[in-house]
């Protein structure tokens, strides 16, 4: 399967959002996505980016039969996986990292099927995250120590 | 206690590798430092910079007194979450996201005293990393797909 890999342009933000929207409700998590596509833009593509985001495009012979334009999770995550480690090992990255839901069997089968290492379970790595009122405080140095 | 947070120089890297690497034994993981302060230097300060940093500069009385210039660790822990919370927000950040080992109570129980929330065991997230021989195979697409 021939994908093409190239850099997120500021026009592709709003299907970026619809990814990160249709994931989002996967995981059954839609409540957690607070950016729009306008930050998208604003974030990714002014003088000093935030981010950087590649996109790749799918063979239409790779893409889901029910929802036109839109490719098959399996067919996503071989391109996205494979062609962002090339990258990545040709800037001498040495680790591709990520996080994954301990109920979605499909997608741990897949990864570790490539390889991947669930280091939770292998050394004990707990995923941990501030945001709301106790980042403002944290921000704000209102800590009591 | 007032830190002050500025943005790491290319002559950092010698004193951030320090601290990587007695991070690593800390965690009695230490054959897992790959990098060493030349990579450190050729990717945070060249044309189109890899990673961003920040040095967190402590008073001389917050310094452990069996290390001279040595940061007692809940002083680097205090100054760097607030100071770089600080940042972040300031940048439009929602979310401040790390990992924790989970035999290392007093980390746990430091950030979770600063409003931090483990989403593995919340939520079931699982921390994922390919690396070595695997991202090499990864990144040339030897997949079998």
């Amino acid at each position: 399967m021939e994908c093409v890999l190239r850099p997120c342009r500021a026009e592709d933000c709003a299907e970026v959002m619809r990814m990160i929207k249709e994931l989002a409700e996967f995981e059954e998590l839609p409540d957690q996505v607070q950016i729009s596509d306008q930050v998208l833009r604003e974030d990714g593509f002014a003088n000093d980016p935030f981010y950087r985001c590649l996109v790749a495009e799918v063979p239409p012979e790779h893409r889901s039969q029910d929802v036109p334009g839109k490719a098959g999770i399996s067919t996503w995550k071989t391109c996205t996986s494979c062609l962002s480690s090339e990258i990545g090992v040709e800037n001498r990255c040495t680790q591709l990292k990520f996080v994954v839901l301990d109920w979605n069997r499909t997608a741990i089968d897949f990864y570790q099927g490539q390889g991947a290492v669930d280091l939770t379970t292998a050394e004990g790595w707990h995923f941990f995250h501030v945001e709301g009122d106790a980042l403002k405080q944290l921000a704000q140095g209102q800590l009591g120590h």
